[in-house]
């Protein structure tokens, strides 16, 4: 299983032409990265962080999304990983549930601040270290997050580490030791969903990804069993062939999705399905609503009140709450506010869950009892997929939402043309400010 | 199961009178650190981290041991955790093999350089800290250790925020936050041992444990049930009661003892019967030894051919190489020069281990079968405990081998006088330098 490593690192280190339309997938995440960046850029939890790590940090070196103040590599890597995922609004990576470029593209960000890179070298540095990422998550899966892993956190420290091995140009056996050095460090539990912790999982992952790279360039190694050990310790059945398969000709970065809503991704085919429903039913008609589901949805959103934003996030009873309420499923329906109105907490107790473990993750079944006519009956098979032009909307949405005084629109024209910008670090600093 | 934290974190924030027995085995525990520290200070491990870390490093505001340097307070406790543990000559809690010393210790000193703090009350936390990482350790032993988790890094981080918690005076929820975000981000794996991550880990134990309780004095939560679920993920049975029976009046700190020799507590007492044993036969003299012990011993330090002096710390046939042959245990026999020593590496070939798990983990059987004469059997049924002479000894040499310019006779009185010292940060600064 040693192999795996050597494979990976090779790769990993090795100079390719990536596909035209990976490399535009690549774009769409990159910039829906930089927008959730900007809109979770003052949470609380972000602020707390800052709080500790601001007096803590070594020289401003690199940008903070949605701040003007900058931070050492380190720390910015840690603060804008977290960032970006705090709302949940971040991409997907939908074979593994994976959020990929929050623990990864803060790295080569930061990265970039600190040594002349092209655009182009940026967006190769990030698609690799986002391949890498979700192929060991698909190696990991199901086991893996049914264990309690929080496989972003997990396998998105090893997906940083592969990244920052690739833009700090190590070589194979250096590259090889930064995945050992991550995985060796690699954390996060599914039971900080919810909490605060989930951000310090997640800015760890990249935290600690991009700490295995710049010690595996200082000479610090690792065991060279790390990864076969880490996928043995993870993983109940791990498939390291999931590693190596296909590696540099089918793509997993390519099938990383952006998020319409800001919340678990599990959630948004009953959205897409609800959001439709609307125009048919009013809210107060709805007596019981039946949601046939694959048993995941069960075991990450059956949250019947949810006492915050975040729990709200993940929480199937406020999500029909709010688009039956609402209409809407955005930032402002899982906010504190929502979580606290009675007509959506009312929702708490209508909802029943059916597993099916036959559907896969992307369908749903709905059921809609009302109180003035027969069950109105529907059924998704996937998730909506969002266009270039509705991620430059929810782009813009959440620079105001979270960076009012961020120029948006120079930031979208910079990310969508990442691969022709001589000094990527003007990336960095255009989401800073 | 939630309530456990409660439990801890109302005994971290309480004030208790420590019996003096336990305060004496923290002072030797925390001499004892502080040489390792020393002797560590210097390893390529350790130059390599600072490589990374002195460049990226916020405010001069905590001390290195064994160096004049300075770092922020995250940073040196990665380095000095690291340092006093990489010669594997720290600590060790017999009943869950972890070293606590050098995750915890560490925390409290670069805490005492912040604000004012007495000795008394560094030791305090110190222990509390010891107290914790081993009773978690007791909860998850043996199956986590097996299952490929270095528990010295995975617990002692919780150690670490236990004892960080107690030193920043959090309430009894700030002390449940940061006992949780610890528990959030515990990582470390066996596979590391004999490799520089196993400093990583232990770095990062010491590091995460202290920004986990900063953390929590700033406001960021983790979830109430994160200690529970840690115990469930990282053990197959785990045992909860092992946290919380007889806390504040059983101390498993007081059963944490000081190694004689610096390699793997398994093979001390294998080395006790060597030493004796070498006045009797002649290394060149010896055809065969049968070591029978515990399964642990095998799982843990059958390597034939240590290529580095790293892994001749856990290697069972170097121990037994170095004893006969030079009839010594120290420092320079677990050394990269006498692991490539011909006469030693022929030992490889010369052990046979024999499992027997009816045999305690401090007991070993040897039969050294000579070409000259019957078989000599020999068995110990405990490690020798050290005197505080002894530890003084250690000490002096580790400052030596590692900082010979650093007064240890200052440092060592300081250490015995912990509890009568005004201002705490002294020992930190004698220490460094």
């Amino acid at each position: 299983m040693v192999e795996v490593t050597g494979t990976l690192a090779n790769w990993i280190s090795t100079r390719q032409e990536i596909p035209a339309a990976v490399r535009h997938e690549g774009k769409r995440t990159l910039l829906n990265f930089l927008g959730c960046g900007l809109g979770g850029s003052h949470d609380p939890a972000i602020e707390h962080a800052l709080g500790v790590l601001r007096p803590l940090s070594g020289p401003a070196q690199a940008s903070l999304l949605g701040r003007r103040e900058r931070l050492d590599m380190l720390s910015a890597a840690f603060i804008n990983a977290a960032a970006a995922n705090v709302q949940d609004f971040d991409d997907t990576h939908l074979a593994s549930v994976i959020h990929p470029a929050a623990p990864v593209a803060p790295v080569v960000l930061a990265l970039a601040e600190q040594s002349r890179t092209s655009g182009a070298a940026l967006l190769d540095a990030l698609i690799r270290g986002i391949e890498v990422a979700c192929r060991i998550g698909n190696a990991l899966t199901p086991w893996h997050y049914s264990r309690g892993w929080h496989i972003t956190s997990t396998c998105g420290a090893i997906g940083a580490a592969a990244a920052a091995s690739r833009l700090l140009d190590l070589d194979e056996m250096q590259t090889a030791n930064a995945l050992g050095l991550s995985a060796s460090q690699s954390a996060g539990l599914v039971e900080s969903l919810g909490s605060m912790a989930k951000s310090l999982g997640v800015g760890g992952a990249a935290r600690n990804g991009l700490f295995a790279a710049l010690l595996a360039r200082q000479g610090f190694t690792a065991s060279p069993g790390t990864l076969a050990a880490f996928l043995r310790i993870f993983g109940d059945e791990p498939r390291p062939e999931a590693l190596t398969d296909g590696l540099g000709s089918h793509w997993e970065s390519a099938r990383n999705v952006c998020k319409p809503y800001p919340c678990g991704v599990v959630l948004h085919p009953v959205i897409d399905l609800l959001l439709e429903l609307r125009k048919e039913v009013q809210a107060d008609a709805v007596a019981r609503i039946v949601v046939t589901a694959n048993p995941l949805l069960r075991q990450r959103t059956d949250r019947r009140r949810p006492r915050s934003a975040r729990e709200a996030q993940v929480s199937l009873q406020h999500a029909v709450g709010v688009c039956l309420v609402y209409g809407a499923a955005g930032l402002s329906e899982f906010s504190d506010e929502r979580t606290a109105e009675p007509a959506v907490q009312a929702f708490g107790d209508k909802v029943e869950i059916i597993d099916d473990a036959s559907l896969p993750i992307e369908a749903v079944k709905l059921a809609v009892h009302t109180s003035n006519g027969p069950a109105i009956v529907r059924r998704v098979d996937q998730a909506r997929l969002m266009s270039d032009a509705e991620i430059e909307a929810k782009v813009r949405g959440l620079a105001a939402f979270g960076a009012p005084h961020c120029d948006a629109a120079r930031l979208i024209a910079a990310a969508w043309a990442v691969d022709d910008l001589p000094d990527a670090a003007e990336l960095a600093r255009r989401g800073g400010a």
